[in-house]
Order: structure tokens, then sequence, then C-alpha cells
């Protein structure tokens, strides 16, 4: 039996801000398997039914739908609640509803909002409040849909990346007609007569008129209703985050498994838990805990910290203001965090042979240990064919390799592609040659 | 001092088929750095100079110009001959003269050449001998210049990758108006009236009317000027391509070193010296040699067979008729040869998440041993962003990674980049599961 709070199951949230761009025909494309399929194949599914407590020693979960309150018995408990967007206290009245013209972007059921809000009155100011994935995402859809766009962020673009590579990016948006706004938190909204939001105050006193406000103020696992949970004295492991900690397996404790955005993951470097909510570990999570609760063996080995994003001003195929921007690994500040020697260096090039007309710049950056001289993260900004690049990278902290590996392995050349030296193993080269 | 043969310096030879199709503006472009630069770094250079023989114990190098012959000492020499293109004997004739119409596509006077061939006089009927890269990456060219082009090859076209991924490639080609002939050795050439190529006619005793013939056919390292050299008794190492052996570091011996395409290679995988002229072999092999010369102490650590190109019949952004191929490791074919008990298994996904309109097909073909689960080696063949995706893989075989750690492994996902499981991790995980 599965129970799901919505009324849908298995979408692409990460497709949403290109459903709003205008992209994905129909909200139902980002659906890989609804409710009717699930249930083809033999799932009891129950949807509008939410978790609300579990007894690991009675083996019995509880949910309510709109009947009521219910109990279920269980084998086995898959716990996959996935994560929530953070709605501040600023974006609710007094009657605890967000605002007209404000919400987040997590679900189809918001998806659908924005669509409807941003199609066909274009010109409306939007502020973006947070400026992160998902908030670049929101300016590449607002831009596109003819919006005049502001971006406040409380400290700088995409902020986990380093602070040269943040500043491309945001050139890049105000190139575009994007205000962005660094070192700007947002405090509080004011509404206009109609009762729709007209204005949004940051913690400095600036204010900037809106009509729609979307917040991108990152999630949080949903985990609550497993507070105080705990089978033989042995509570369930979960992180600072409210994230759960299962092992490599997915299990928890006996006969209980947790997969996707309710849960915490191993970073390979540091080993340190960390919070990293994305539709690729999920899917891989659930495929191991799923496949293991059924007596399986499979392991989900951790992350490495790798992301990818774009800024696509103009949409996908105009090279005018569009970046791709990916990243694997520590930034400097995330190495000297987890108690690291590290040196990093950026590096400029291109993403094919520089004579060809369809050469972009990329820049690149990458971290080093120094003295283990061990390969500790990249990042890359830059036109199309930049992005995916990090894989690369990626791969080599998988296996813990050195920035010598980098810079000297057997990565694919052809002038289309590539310099003759790649781009990535001049930037890891000039960093061997430093340390 | 740098002796070389022809008049021209650090070329991009890879680029040369761009430069025939339109893309390069002009042929200096492809340079780097020309003769006169390379003297204001200091470098004694003489071009028009052919080295003829190296009298190791002497340390003497003597060389033919256009005065004579010279013979010149030196304290370290550094051989970077590089290679020559194949020009069989049908191609010649009773003067030893290649035909007219015929020709290589090796250095930039064989690309002025075919630039001047190929321009201004549409519909003229090419035909290329040879399926290897050079061989697609001139059927591009010249059907981009608008003519009638047929590619007449030994075995199959790309005959290193898998039969499923070689048909792929020739189906496009063939949707692109490109005869390709599979099975088809050139034996002869006709001439016509004009003293040009009129007709190719193949073992099989077919005959292909044609204008232009393009050779094709690979190349050989220039190494014969060191026939019988020896020291102290002691050849230099060289294999039966005729390719030198150099050491990690570039010695051949006591201050003899070489880099580039006059030289072997050792695969990681299989530990066996193999022939693989490429401009990043060269450019890596040639900075480690050339430092190491100078007492630095770099190490060039082979290759994983990487390799990339693509085919696209109306250029580099158009998706019609338009494929990324890329290769690294060992095919199945090869792992066999290898004495390896290897499995593969072709997988087809999309280059973005299907429900973007960027999304392209991609197959990708992944071959690893069974027994120890160790990754061999992968094949993709798609469109716009599928080919770089295989530097994930090289980067895992350079790490001597499993096929589990490729399917498991943190690479990135966001809907314009990749499905929430990457094509590669798809494959990866699917041969894993049989294995």
């Amino acid at each position: 039996m599965a129970l799901e709070r919505t009324a849908y199951t298995s979408y692409s949230a990460c497709g949403i801000p290109y459903w709003i761009a205008g992209d994905v025909a129909e909200g139902e494309d980002l659906v890989a398997r609804d409710p009717a399929r699930h249930r083809a194949m033999g799932v009891d599914l129950r949807t509008g039914a939410t978790a609300t407590g579990v007894d690991l020693g009675r083996r019995e979960v509880t949910y309510r739908d709109a009947v009521g309150e219910h109990s279920e018995s269980y084998d086995q408990l898959l716990v996959a609640t996935g994560a929530q967007a953070t709605v501040p206290e600023w974006a609710r009245g007094a009657d605890g509803e967000v605002y007209a013209g404000v919400g987040p972007v997590k679900n189809l059921d918001d998806g659908a909002d924005w669509l409807d809000r941003l199609t066909d009155r274009p010109h409306q100011r939007v502020v973006i409040a947070g400026g992160s994935y998902i908030g670049v995402e929101m300016a590449e859809a607002a831009v596109r849909r003819g919006h005049r766009v502001t971006v406040l962020t409380r400290s700088r673009v995409l902020r986990n990346l380093e602070p040269e590579l943040s500043r491309l990016i945001a050139d890049t948006m105000r190139a575009a007609g994007v205000e962005v706004v660094e070192d700007s938190e947002v405090q509080g909204l004011a509404m206009k007569s109609d009762g729709r939001v007209g204005e949004v105050t940051t913690v400095r006193g600036t204010t900037y008129p809106c009509d729609l406000v979307v917040l991108a103020l990152g999630v949080t696992p949903v985990t609550d209703f497993l507070n105080g949970t705990s089978l033989a004295g042995q509570e369930l492991p979960m992180g600072e985050s409210g994230g759960l900690r299962p092992d490599p397996r997915g299990a928890l404790a006996d006969g209980v498994w947790a997969a996707g955005d309710c849960c915490e993951t191993r970073h390979r470097l540091t080993g340190e838990w960390i919070y990293q909510p994305l539709g690729t570990h999920a899917n891989k999570q659930g495929r191991a805990a799923g496949e293991n609760a059924a007596g399986g063996s499979l392991a989900f080995g951790g992350v490495v910290g790798t992301a990818i994003t774009r800024f696509a001003a103009a949409g996908p195929i105009a090279d005018q203001h569009y970046l791709e921007i990916s990243r694997t690994g520590l930034s400097l500040a995330a190495a000297a965090d987890a108690g690291l020697d590290a040196e990093g260096l950026l590096t400029e090039g291109t993403t094919t042979s520089g004579y060809l007309p369809e050469a972009e710049p990329i820049a690149v950056h990458v971290v080093a240990e120094r003295g283990t001289r061990r390969l500790l993260g990249a990042q890359m900004v830059g036109g199309h064919g930049a992005g995916k690049r990090i894989d690369a990278v990626a791969a080599a902290l998988w296996g813990g390799m050195s920035v010598d590996d980098l810079a000297w392995m057997d990565l694919a050349y052809a002038p289309p592609f590539a310099t003759a030296w790649e781009v990535v193993q001049v930037a890891a080269r000039r960093l061997a040659e430093r340390m």
C-alpha cells in the first residue's frame, strides 16, 4: 500500500520551471507514472492520504484522509515523504493562508498556479525571493514570459558556488534584464487594496513594488510525523536538518526504510551527512531501498555534491544570455569548513576549439587538497556544452582521484567538442602546477 | 633548435575538415603558434628541414633542406615527427605522383587543396575511401558543400564501434544523402581523358564514377629515419606499427625523447601498446617529454581509448541528420581480443528529460568484465550533448572503477541536461543487473 498526500504520483518536480517557461505542453507531461498506472501495476495507492504517525513496535502507520483517521499495519515500511517548500511567516496573512500572488514552486499545483499567473499578462513585476537553483530557474521562466524580474538573494546568486562564478551568473542575468539584488533578504510584504501582494520589503528596509512573489527559499524534509518515534528505545536516525539518515541500503531500523528528499545523504569526500534534496538522488535511493525492502542487496554510495542548472533568457537554443552552471565536490569555503587545506584556481577557456563559430566561453574553478593533491571539487559556468563537463570531475571525485589524474586523464577531444587540452584539464593542470 | 619538414608549425590538423566545411575562415586560424611566434619565443626553428638520421652515440642528427644535407649535435633530442597519411599505390600514377583530384587530409596544404576542390563547384561526385573518423568528418564537409558523396569502407563506418552503433551512423549518413557502401575496399582508379580521376573500382569489382577521391585510410608514424638507430647496442623501442614506445616520462634512451603521433601509447586497461594518434595525446606527451627533457618530472599516464567526432549534415546547430559519436575503453570485440570475459549492453534514452523540446535520442553501449565487474568501456551515439558524456566513463576507466560505480555515482541531473537516471547510468545499471 502507498499513501500519498496529494493527488499526484511520480512526477518531475525539477521540470516545473520549464513547464512554466513554456517548454512543456501539459503538466501531465511531467508525470512519469500517474495513480492509474501505479494501480494497474498492483500498487494499492491511496491518494489524499497523509501519514500522521508510526508505531514502530506495533508496525502500524496512521494516516488521515478526507474521511478521517485510519491505521494500517505493515511488514516493511518505506518513508518517502519528500520535502516541503519553505514558506516564511511573512508570506502568510493573519489567517495563515499564503497571500494572493505569492507562492513556492514545489508541486504540480504550484506549477499550475504560476503558469496561470505568468501567462497572457506580460510585463508584471515578479520578485523572486531567493537566489537558489529554483530562483535562477524561475527567473528564466519569468523573463521568457516577458515579465520584469527582480531576484532578491540573502547573500549572492547560487551562493554555494565560488564568488567569481556567482558574479558571472549575476552579470548575465542582469544583461538579460533581470534585476539581481544581493545581500538582500526579504522581511515582509505589503498588500494592495485588492488584497494582492503589492510590495516587498527587505531587512535593510528597501522596498520593491511587485505583482507577484516567488518563494525560492529552499525546502525542508517532511519528517515531523516521525518525531518521538522509536523502536526498542532507539529513535530513528535523523539529522539537524530534520532529514532521516538511512544506511547505504536505505534502512533506518528493522523493517523501516527511507529514501528521497526526506533523507540526508552522506558526502563521500567529508564523510559528513548533508541535506541535498535532488531528483536523481531520490531515484537512486528509492531503487536501493525498495529493492532491499523486498530482499535485494543494492547500496546507495552517497553523493559528491554534484548539481547543474542553466539560465537561458532566450530559451535553450539561442546563445544570448545563455549560461550552463554546474558544480561538484567542495568549494574552497566548504573545504575550509571541513578542515581541509585546499587551494583553488579559476581558468577560462572555450567549449570547443576557439576557431569554430560555435565556441562559447567557459570558466572552470577547480579545488584540490594541498599535500595529498586530492581533487576536492570543481565548478563551471559557460555556454552550450559547458555544464555536463562536470561529470568527468564527479566521476574522478567518486573514485578519490588526484588533481593530477584529472589533468592527465584521457578525455574526449575533437574540435567541435573541446580544445586540444580540454578546459577542465587545463584548469586542473594549472592548479597542479601550483601545488 | 627545431627541425620541421613543412612550412607550418603548431596547427590543428583535427580542425581541417571544419575549415573545408566552411566553419573556419582562414587556414591560419588553425595555427596556434606560427614560425615567427616560435622564433620570437627563442626557438631556433628551421622549416623545410627534414630529419634524415640520428647517431645516438655521437648525439648528432642529420637533416636535409633546400640547400643540402646537414648535421647538428644535441644534448637532448626530442623526436616529434608525427604521422603521415596512408597513400596507397593505386592512388599514384606511374610517375609516383598522386593523381589529380585525389588526396589525403593531413596537413594544411591538403586542407587548402580540398577547400579549393570543394568550393564554388557543387554537385561533384566525391568518393571517400575509408570510413574512419576523418572519413566521416570529410563526408560532413563534402555534404555541407553540396556534393554527392559516397563513402567506401573496408568493413563498416567507424569499425572500432559496436556494429549497432556503426549502423546508426550509417543510417543517419544515408538519410542525409550520403551513399555508404560497407565491405568495400578500393582497389584502383581510372582516369578521365583530362588526366583527372573519373572512376573508383573496389576489390569486388564494383565501379563508382567520381570527380574527387578523399584518401581517409589512416596514418602511420614517421619513424623510418630512425631505422637501425641504436645506442650502446640497444635499438630504440618501437612497436610493430612503427610507433616509438617512450616511457611515461617520454624517454626512449638516455637523452632521447619522443612525443606525439610518431609514438604508440600504453592502454591502461590492457597494458598493451596501441597506436592511437590524436592531438590531445600529442599535446600531453609533448608537454611531459619537453618538461622532462628540461629536467622536470611529469608523467603521461597512457590512454583508455577515448575518441569523439560528429556527423552534422546541416552544420553544428541544426538537429537534422546530426550525430555526436564517442567511445572510450574497449569494445566487446577488443575485450575478447584482450582475453577478457566481457558483457555488453545497448541502452537507448534521451539527452535531456524527455518532456523538453530539446530532447534528442541517444544510444549508449556499455561493456564490463564478468566476475570482477570492472568497467571496460562505453560508446555513445546521439544528438546534441551526447558525445561528451563519454568523459564520465573515461574518468571512471582511468580510475579502474566498476560498472556499479558508474551506475550509482553522482552525475549531474537537471531536466535540460539529463533524465533523472542519466542515460549512461541506466545503461550501466542494466548491465550491472545482468552480471
